[in-house]
């Protein structure tokens, strides 16, 4: 039987600025990535969302970023590799403190925005991020886009790593996202979104923006907890797999 | 034999912005509060500081503050108990995330500035202090001022508590520190602050700024790096010490 | 005929994180107190945000707070005198640069949360604010509290001050505010709000938490509009002030 | 007879951080850029900056950058045009605000660090930068890399511009500076330093590191303040010039 994981970005609130869905989302993920206080998120708000996390059996995860809190964590910043490396370091160490604190344990890593981006396609910051995970907690699985650079250092440096596809973004041949400036990057027909993440996670395929067959890694999918739509989304994910005889489980059982 | 601990707060540089003669002053410490990265220090500096004090044989401790980096933590918050213990567990849990990645572990938690002294005196923020820490490793050595709140919330809440005391600050009769407004609360006479430690350690006792003998436990002693003649302060209390038979060594064998 | 001002604060979003609807209470207000960036709102948010109050024809204002986004400027915290008086000019500047950008021009300053607390009962952090204007620009109107020190203070320095009053808090017999934390502090019931309000602006009085009447000054009302009920309550006592025959205008024109 | 103007970035201390003798640069100098809180400074140091400025007839400029403490605004961040004009008109109000206060103007706007490298070689980010000066205030001159895209920018909104040039910095044959990583990109030979400014000012001409005469044009010198060996090349620019004939006069004086 096919496994997959389900995962969402929540925590993001911080002080009195509220946003996300994340008391909704949870019941339809299996993985959550927790902002660090960086780009989004303060200790309180972590600290609350490992505790919904934990009661609604949702494995936690860190989800670092770059200290910009004006661009969430959205705006490339030059960063040298050891410099990325020493902030991964902290913000996973932050989030694994207060989940200590909470009984509860950081499964997985997935790095956000700009940081995301920047390592999927530089080896360098990539190999930074493994290592960063790596030194702190050998154990902690690592989340990157599928077949992208993060995955190819998580290999190397030694750590379990989890391939993340989209469900509502296009390909394009090589396997990379299609940039969101070019027409039709992001998919907004619910039931196409839904239709191709069966596809991804059934047949390992999925077809590019311009009409190729396109193998593709799918161990988590990414889902969003913004608004209302997005959650619906998310669930109507969810059903559809179950549907198709495929099993919502952690990332770890999915890794085997 | 007697033993007591020497303590120095280090690793509070930032970003291209220099300070304390870290180098020099861990060559007379047995244990290092290491700035969090909220009132001082960043994520390069903390490793940094990892290195240098793992590389003296010199115990690691966290040392979190307020954010305030303009205040340089020394500014009152009022924050709420529950914000403090969140902020705290976030501090902590960095620090112990860029030890683990340097093969270092965080032994004690000493607060730094305002934070160390609202606690000192309030015991509610003092259990929030306390249970921050023991809830993110019951482990770790909790360091405050001698016999205030924060060694009662220390010792209520399961934690090996270190009792600190300073070499360069007057007491008053009922064995707190005398406020630095007034005259004479900050001791410049080097030979006398020395004298002064080696009869804490030894005797357990101290003059008051009004000339009562008062009955202070010492644990830990805390010496300054800021600049050269502090480091040869602590040099010379290290030398006294062991003239008078005292040795220098971790917070953990202090304590037995 | 009796004049009134209406005052909101406005602009407190920043970057990603929306709050309030400014779009909505600029309709009901004569003058907008607009964040700064220290305890909310970004440049991005100080531009759009004076556009609008422009296009409404509202008058613009400073808004500053305590440099603490996490505790959005509620907190206390121990300024200095010359640091709260500097504070104060960094971030009055700032908005009158982003003014004067847009063709507009700052009328007036309220100090945010605890800033306008502490100084509202300390007479130096209320000079420091009252210097902080004046050196600035002579011809900003000084907001506080009704009868505050920053009233008396703004007086002393040469500024034109605005005796600000709160529709929805009791006072007490001194003329001061019920503390948030006594029962009835914050008044619920939106009639009762609206005829104080005008009780307020008409007879320059208003009835004490224990029942007696007190004299109080009002040059400008502050109301909110952080969500609908807040708007509606605006609305409310706009149009209960012109029942009443008293005419909503800028603080300029109230002052005379 | 031909005029320069000597600028440094001074005002770079941070609450307790201590950077820069500032004291020791201004007495060698024309003209202060002042960091505005971003990347360095704090309203504190930026009043203490005007006044040293000021007293030592020192003519006041704006200096902002990206919101980079940790990375001193060296590292290049995503910004759109919208956001870097927003980001400055905010710093050169703030600087403006505190300027006003001690009786000073501020005179001109330097970019500083990733915020002047990316707006000198890209026309969107240079008119950004551009417009933001002129809409806060047109009489302020803008000082960019000679022959740069700042100063394309600045003619074309109708602002003066200062054309920078660089005693310590190496040139490509198209005028641009050589990169820092290139070998011989940093002049370490403080005479060979001084020659050439002569030659900049005096002939309009530098020799380019591979050997060519490269015309290049200079209304300002930036010269550091760094260090006691910096303060020297400041000082042994100034008396090089004056031997040569060339007054060193405001900005607005060598633009006419």
């Amino acid at each position: 039987m096919k496994k997959i994981d389900l995962n969402s970005d929540i925590g993001e609130s911080m002080g009195v600025y509220k946003v996300g869905l994340d008391e909704e989302i949870v019941k339809h993920i299996s993985s959550a990535n927790i902002a660090c206080g960086w780009h989004a998120g303060d200790p309180l708000v972590m600290e609350k969302t490992v505790d919904i996390s934990r009661d609604h059996s949702v494995k936690i995860g860190a989800h670092p970023g770059f200290m910009d809190m004006m661009g969430f964590g959205r705006r490339n910043i030059s960063v040298s590799p050891k410099e990325l490396k020493s902030y991964v370091k902290y913000q996973l160490g932050a989030i694994m403190g207060i989940a200590a604190s909470r009984g509860a344990k950081v499964e997985h890593l997935k790095a956000h925005g700009s940081m995301y981006n920047l390592a999927a396609r530089d080896i360098e910051l990539a190999m930074a991020l493994a290592e960063a995970v790596y030194e702190v907690d050998k154990g902690i699985i690592l989340v990157g886009l599928s077949n992208s650079e993060i995955i190819t250092a998580g290999k190397r440096v030694g750590l379990k790593v989890a391939n993340e596809v989209f469900a509502d973004r296009s390909y394009n041949r090589d396997g990379t996202l299609v940039d969101r400036s070019v027409l039709g990057a992001v998919i907004e027909d619910e039931s196409f979104a839904i239709e191709r993440v069966v596809g991804m996670v059934k047949d390992g395929k999925v077809r590019s923006i311009d009409g190729y067959e396109v193998e593709i890694a799918a161990d988590t999918v990414c889902v969003h907890g913004d608004n209302r739509k997005a959650v619906e989304l998310a669930r109507g994910i969810g059903e559809a797999l179950k549907c198709s005889g495929i099993s919502v489980v952690s990332m770890s059982e999915v890794l085997g």
